[in-house]
């Protein structure tokens, strides 16, 4: 059978294809499929989901003649993980504004609410206005893209497959890659540069993957298991220039099975394109100490 | 009429009184009254709004027989600014779980929804465990309270009323205050010491309040109008040591009318009790230059 032309609403990069959602037989839910590629592990990645719903969000916000579709605060409670295959998104326009609009957004499977989040939607410029008016959030120091190590989606050793690593390139600073061989450098950072595999260009939708697509930044304190996270907030500031992002990761406390992480995220040209928090749970073997 | 003794299940303290929340005939909904004590200007104070959602979703976890009522992460989204008065509260709980369970709360008035909060809920331990695992969160460097200036809830000159000021006792470090006399810094930092007025301990839900209760720290960059915010997201570490706690308010960026604001609190013994980022507005006169 010869090859079928490629429908033109059919997303020519992986980004838009993994995200897609479909119209339901409701205006307010929608269908998608998680996929298998933008995994850690098993589990499909939280910032995927993240972009994933608001790009739901936005649709949603369209029906009703609003232009918002750029998240710019996204916050999300994870409840439950769900498996890689069909999901419903569920959506609530809360508030259809002039500069901004609230959007609630679940995604759901086997009836049950895996990722419950929230979103103010609006409209960045692009390009974006010409320079911030104040910042204090100097890009992250690091090595030279060219002398950071590419990310693996698999090690030999490892049992785990990060699928996410074959979607972006991420780079780490090699003085941040203490946790590959067993020895963290106590300082709870890690610090590198991204890009979408396919050369997709980042936009707002794409930095709520980016913002949580690094390891943990715990792997440079202590070895741990799994670390689910239990909510992550982004602050999407601007549309970034062409190219690749730098980002900064880094723990704030690891406390009563809980920690807190920041991770921030810069454009070529220096500016502060998001900001996101995220608070996880750590399990730590009975013996564990911190490196230092 | 001989004065009414006080019913025993009647707040003896400004907070829980102006943060109590009545059953309504539906289990989820609750009534409630926006103090006119809790405002800045004519307008409720953020964080008090999502304290008092916050102990709605633990009431609302109770109903089913859920012990957890310490916010572990606390988002909202700021749609409308509510006046002092009567509310209703709306809560769905979306998940019970064994260590942490999920419940959305929203916050209406007049038929409108004024904010949107989701928590993740759990108990912190009461007292702390030992000492964190790990942090690289040292308590904020400031003058020691009795040199620092403690805050009105009027100035001569300022039309504006901020009552929280009197729920509250802020002290700011006196370095932090060059928008008091119209020189701003430049560093866009606030740090100070609080503790409630009335001596009513700190706890997870008074955090709420503390994380959104500082001027906004772009005072100390360029000084302007009313400062909405967008969306608040507060992670609580740690129930607080007695005591008055540290603050440190500091912007990220003001780009294209917005701003990023982190906060975070230190108890009296240095631990990192709440982490806390917000999105808010801000509208520049148009020849505003920052301060350097």
């Amino acid at each position: 059978m010869a090859s079928q032309p490629v429908a033109t609403d059919t997303p020519t990069n992986e980004f838009d294809r993994a995200t897609a959602v479909r119209p339901n037989l409701e205006p307010d839910r929608f269908t998608a499929t998680i996929d298998p590629g933008w995994t850690v592990g098993t589990k499909p990645n939280g910032g995927y989901l993240l972009a994933m719903a608001a790009r739901a969000a936005g649709v949603a916000l369209g029906h009703g003649g609003s232009p918002h579709r750029d998240p710019l605060s996204a916050t999300a409670h994870f409840l439950r993980a769900p498996d890689p295959g069909p999901t419903e998104i569920r959506t609530e326009v809360l508030r259809s504004g002039r500069s901004a609009s609230q959007v609630r957004a679940s995604l759901w499977q086997s009836q049950a609410c895996c990722v419950d989040a929230t979103f103010t939607m609006g409209t960045l410029p692009d390009p974006p206005v010409a320079a911030p008016f104040w910042s204090d959030n100097a890009p992250v120091d690091l090595a030279p893209i060219d002398q950071c190590v590419l990310m693996p989606s698999s090690r030999p050793g490892s049992e785990m497959t990060v699928s996410i690593m074959d979607r972006c390139q991420l780079r780490l600073d090699p003085a941040d890659l203490g946790f590959a061989t067993g020895s963290p450098s106590g300082r709870g950072e890690l610090r590198g540069w991204m890009t979408l595999a396919d050369g997709r260009p980042l936009d707002a939708l794409a930095l709520l993957f980016v913002a949580d697509a690094l390891p943990p930044a715990t792997f440079e304190v202590v070895m741990s298991g799994w670390v689910p996270t239990l909510s992550l907030s982004v602050a999407v500031r601007a549309i970034p220039a062409p190219g690749p992002v730098r980002i900064r990761q880094a723990v704030g406390s690891i406390d009563d099975g809980r920690f807190d992480e920041v991770c921030e995220i810069w454009d070529g040209e220096g500016r502060l394109v998001a900001q996101a928090t995220q608070l996880a749970a750590i399990r730590l073997p009975p013996d564990a100490s911190a490196a230092t």
